[in-house]
C-alpha cells in the first residue's frame, strides 16, 4: 500500500458506491506535504519523458500541476471550463461531460500556450468515465503536440475512463485505483495491478 | 521595480483601460519559476506572522496558494464557486460579485477546515472591487480565526478593493499595483508607495 493508499484509507470518505470524498486533503482543502508526495511520485513516474509542459484542467488539478511542473522545471497550462472576458483569440476547444456536476463544460486553452513542439503530462485529481481527460487530449492533439503521457491522483477503476485512455496505447499512471467502495461499511478496495481491472 | 513588475510590462497586454491581461504567465498558462518568486516574496512580506491556513478562491488563486503554503509549510483551503456533490455539511457562504465574469457568485468554504484557532493568510491573484477578498474575509470571520493578512499578486489601483480592505486595517500586501493603464499606448503605471492611491 503507498502513502496515497494509506492517506485514503485514514481520511477519505466513501459517501455512495462511486463517490470518494476526499475534500480534506485533495479538493478543497490541500494537504501540501502529501501534495509534494504526489509530485515527486508523478516525477518519477514519468522521468527520462522529454516534458516540456503540464496541462490540467481547472479547479482541483491546478494544485497537483503546479507541484508536479515545479518538481520537472516546466510550465503549466490549465484548461478553462468557460470562456471569460480575458480568454480570446484562436482557442482550442473540447466538450466534455462532468460526472461531478453533471452537465457538459466546455474545456478551452489558448492556442498560443500549445504548439506541435510540446510534450504533455495530462494530470487531473480523479479519473472515472475520462471524459475530461479525452477532452485534454483532443486539444493537444489539436495542437500537433505529443501526449507524453496521463497522471491520475485517484482513478475509479469500477469506471470506463481508464480502460478507455490505456486502451488508446497512452502512458496512465494512476496513483491510487479504487476497484470498488462500499458506502455501508466504508471499505475501499485498492487494485495492484493497474492492468487487471474490468474490461469496459 | 520587482521582478514582477518587470514580468507585467514585459508580458502583459492592456486589453483595455481596466483589462490587463496575464494569462501567458499567471492565470492560464502558469510561469513556474515566476510562482516560486512570488511565493517567496509573499514569505518574506508575512515572516513572523503565526500563519496556520492559506485561504483562497478557485481557481486562478490555487496555484499561488500552494505556492506560498509550501514555502511557510502550512496547508491550502480554497474556496468553492459552486456547491458540488461533494461539497456537503456545514458550510461558510458569502456570496460575491465577481468582476471578470459580470455575476454573483456563492463563496464556499466547508466549515470542517476552517475554526477559531485558525491564523489565515488569505491570496489571489487579482484584487479589483475587492468582493472576492471580502467575501473570504467574511468567512475566516464566521469561523471566528484570524485574518493575518491578504497577498495580492496584481492590484487595480485604480479600483476601490485596495483601498476599502486597507481602511478596515488589514495588512494588504501588493506585488504590483496597477495605478493606470492604456490600451491606446501600451503603458502600465506601477504605484510605488501602497498608501498614495486615490481615496474612495
Amino acid at each position: 500500500m503507498n502513502f496515497l493508499e494509506e492517506k485514503i484509507l485514514k481520511d477519505g470518505i466513501v459517501k455512495s458506491n462511486n463517490v470518494l470524498k476526499v475534500d480534506s486533503f485533495l479538493n478543497h482543502q490541500i494537504d501540501i506535504k502529501l501534495l509534494g508526495q504526489i509530485a515527486k511520485e508523478f516525477a518519477r513516474r514519468f522521468e527520462g519523458c522529454p516534458i516540456t509542459k503540464v496541462l490540467t484542467i481547472e479547479a482541483s488539478g491546478i494544485a497537483i500541476a503546479c507541484a508536479v511542473a515545479y518538481e520537472l522545471g516546466v510550465d503549466v497550462v490549465f484548461a478553462r471550463k468557460t470562456q471569460s472576458v480575458n480568454l480570446d483569440g484562436d482557442l482550442y476547444v473540447a466538450e466534455v461531460e462532468s460526472f461531478t456536476h453533471q452537465q457538459v463544460n466546455k474545456v478551452i486553452v489558448s492556442r498560443r500556450f500549445l504548439n506541435s513542439e510540446d510534450h504533455v503530462l495530462i494530470v487531473d485529481d480523479f479519473l472515472a468515465n475520462g471524459c475530461a481527460l479525452q477532452g485534454l487530449i483532443s486539444i493537444v492533439e489539436s495542437a500537433e503536440a505529443t501526449v507524453e503521457g496521463l497522471g491520475i491522483v485517484i482513478e475509479k477503476g469500477f469506471q470506463e475512463g481508464g480502460y478507455r485512455i490505456r486502451n488508446l496505447g497512452y502512458k496512465l499512471e494512476s496513483l491510487a485505483i479504487v476497484d470498488r467502495m462500499d458506502a455501508a461499511t466504508g471499505e475501499i478496495v485498492f487494485r495492484q495491478d493497474p492492468l487487471s481491472g474490468p474490461v469496459f
